[in-house]
């Protein structure tokens, strides 16, 4: 078995030098990569990406895994070897059963797709869109019938981000998530809303910076490992356990976006950065699933970063920052205008209280879709019903509506539920950590971080991927994914702030 | 033939693309790399060289070769499917003669080198380096056997970098050039030295950084397909035709560096430019030779840069630029100063009429190396003779003296010649580039550089890697690599300058 496991690390190291190197190529496109570069790194990207494939689902590996499955199945199930090996089987069937004619579909799918998306948000037309969108549906019903049997046709989908969720499983959440959330919305909606008009004026962009900076510092994202530069669409990207990036973006009449973008950006880094670096370059040095990641970003970004005890410790620094803009502004006219409820269009835009009900839409119309419930020509019809009874808004165009999230036209369906997921994880994480460390609250009052890092070092991040998202959440909290802790601290925080 | 070229140059695309990554790994390890990222970055760059080295080196490759070898032999010499095929000969004979236990020594032999010859230097020690550069000789020595027979034991080193080219030609044409130059220098060195303390101020980096944008801007270098950063050792890159970075370094308190830097590796950037479109990712797209590219940056960096018709146009910005340093030295004194003559111990930071010196030393010491005619003990010896002899100069330490480079310590030999002979060509270029261009003098005048990029990209960069280097040469200027025309140019502006 030793010199098999060998083997086959040997083959995840180099998969994985690759995909790293495809991460850098992004890394660079969407940093510093001159204009008119595109094509030659289109090239550049597209050789990485089939070497990586060429080498995960290369004959050598079907081979080890045919010995290594019945080696392994004598094996503790949580050991390193029987874990390694069911990510190895996991990937590679997976990944053999696409034909490569489909590959090469999506590719030049999505490279048509994206540029008539464009087209049609910038003109505000979603007929220009939909034939590229009855395809990617197209392509994704067939993807997910090469994975056939399966209860639902959408599971398929799912699993590439959530291994071993079902489709059931999730919609029984959300259908416990929705009206309480719903409710949550209506009553808030009752009461006057707090002023946030200070957060829209002009914030110096490099004071912003150096201010979120000096925050994730005290989290603990590890700048040895890291740095953080700005990108258009800011996302966090890991080349390895040991050089794990940022991006942000800086508006310089809005306070909100550099700062909590930062903070939520840096729980993604932390996380990659927590890999233990003796799984670095092998399968079981992944994340867990894109929830998991998402419980991560969400819980440094909301739990921590826009609740008072936070701003109890680095209002005043914030104030000393820009003393004309908040000198006159009450820390706690500070936390009711960061933390305001305010349906809207868009889901980046959403705050916590309503962001899960943008991501349930997303997610049932792709269900929808992919089941045939639904035609694509009807799509924008049925967005703006669900926004309606939701939101209790109707968004005036397309562009604000149907339109505005980037991924369809990336050939992703699927992806969605990770966003909700990550904010149900992070309650119940949260739970179990106040749990855990009594004395957090006051730590977080003197802006100390290192006993909660240290937790979710040792609880979540040292577990890499050996355990699919259901199984790490209830072995850490009890329980599986769950949306009692997140209604309880959304009801606690909003119940104080608007006194319901 | 048609269809077995093709084969040809999708593996070559492909070559093409893994060293293209390979170029971006290195870029971003020497701009943007998180200081603990080292490890990692290793591992990455070695599974990308190692796939480019085992894809270049395939069976697959030798048998199109067996079958196009024959087939060419038909074809015009100049054809590009003969040049493809010979320069895929090439690579492939060069590469497959080299067994992978000497890479994987020499891989292991340039970590502990590197590091030997850093604290060496820091100690100012050689004897702490000698070990590793005795197994540097004796690695480059079995190198060349490999390559047996030869005229001359240097020649397998020296056409790493120079294809084509054998020792005694650069000798025959360094013999030539050395006394010429020891001439100048010795004529030089009897008339008073001009004034450079104005150089020596405090200049803010920002605006020199802007003015070295704005020059090369006008020189034509492409933004579009480009961009520049800061790196402690400055160079230029390429990915591509469609994206060529350079990096520079800037000195608070000396104009040159990040000026006349930043002009050079603008020359090496606009070289990569101008590779036509049709031959990127095709082993055709290369640039000719180290010397010729060399050729490029010191054209723009000295034949232009440190011209007097560059400053007649340029002069009155940098004035602008920096009043308070400049505003009182007048135009010819800026000139003179710039073009200061000055024996010095450190190559980098030598000026035309002294570089050449420092490489030929260089270059005569590593034959007399590898021709086992020197031992590495007596290596500073013999470095500080020549020292003596060349420039009158003797290094008060090894530092300064025989440990100044980087290059042994990275098992490069062969290398250095490229830097002198670059001089030799850019001087040749010049001569025929005034032949042909009458009005150039006046254009530099007015700011103009297209005829002049025009020309070299007609008759250099188009070119690509389709003629060896002395036969490019031949082709432009009708005569092979030559010191007549550098000895000339450095003749006639330190004659004007020094009243010679």
């Amino acid at each position: 078995v030793e010199k098999l496991l060998e083997q086959l690390k040997t083959i995840q190291a180099e998969v994985s030098d690759l995909d790293a190197v495809a991460n850098l190529l992004d890394w660079d496109q969407q940093t510093y990569m001159p204009a008119g570069a595109a094509e030659g790194r289109g090239y550049h990207l597209a050789t990485i990406q089939r070497l990586s494939h060429e080498r995960r689902t290369s004959p050598e590996v079907g081979r080890l895994l045919e010995q290594l499955e019945p080696l392994a199945a004598g094996l503790d199930p949580d050991s390193e070897a029987a874990c390694l090996v069911r990510l190895a089987q996991r990937d590679f069937h997976k990944r053999t059963r696409i034909p490569p004619a489909m590959v090469a579909e999506a590719a030049q799918l999505i490279s048509a797709a994206f540029q008539a998306w464009q087209q049609a948000r910038s003109e505000n037309n979603f007929a220009l869109f939909q034939p590229y969108m009855e395809r990617v549906v197209d392509w994704r019903r067939r993807y997910a019938d090469l994975f056939a049997p399966y209860d639902h046709i959408y599971d398929p989908l799912l699993d590439d981000y959530e291994p071993g969720m079902k489709t059931r499983e999730v919609q029984a959440i959300f259908d416990d998530l929705r009206p309480r959330q719903v409710a949550l919305i209506q009553k808030v909606a009752a009461r006057p809303m707090p002023d946030d008009a200070f957060l829209h004026q002009y914030f110096e962009p490099q004071k912003q910076w150096d201010f979120a900076a000096r925050v994730i510092t005290a989290f603990g994202y590890d700048w040895r490992h890291g740095r953080i530069d700005k990108a258009a669409h800011p996302f966090s990207i890991s080349f390895g356990v040991d050089d794990v990036r940022l991006t942000t973006r800086v508006l310089p009449d809005f306070l909100n976006t550099c700062m909590f973008g930062t903070f939520h950006e840096s729980g993604h880094g932390m996380y990659d950065q927590g890999i233990p670096l003796e799984l670095n370059r092998s399968l079981l040095g992944n994340p867990a699933s894109y929830a998991i990641h998402e419980s991560q970003s969400r819980l440094w970004e909301n739990l921590v970063g826009r609740s008072l005890p936070f701003w109890e410790h680095f209002y005043s620094d914030l104030q000393r920052t820009f003393p004309a803009q908040l000198g006159g502004v009450e820390l706690r006219a500070f936390y009711h205008g960061i933390n305001r409820v305010k349906p809207s269009f868009i889901r980046v835009e959403a705050d916590e209280a309503t962001y899960n009900l943008h991501i349930m839409l997303r997610m049932e119309l792709e269900i929808a879709l992919v089941e045939g419930s639904l035609a694509v020509a009807d799509l924008p019809e049925a967005w703006n019903a669900r926004m309606q009874d939701y939101l209790g808004l109707t968004p005036p165009n397309d562009a604000q509506g149907v339109l505005q999230d980037v991924h369809w036209s990336n050939n992703y369906m699927g992806y969605f539920a990770a966003y909700a997921l990550g904010n149900l994880i992070s309650a119940q994480l949260w739970e179990r950590i106040t749990a855990d460390l009594p004395g957090l609250p006051e730590q977080i009052r003197q802006g100390q971080f290192d006993e909660l890092l240290g937790w979710l070092r040792r609880n979540v991040h040292a577990q890499a991927s050996r355990y699919e998202p259901q199984a790490l959440v209830r072995r850490i909290t009890g329980s599986g994914i769950d949306a009692g802790p997140y209604m309880r601290y959304l009801e606690g925080k909003y119940g104080e702030i608007y006194g319901l």
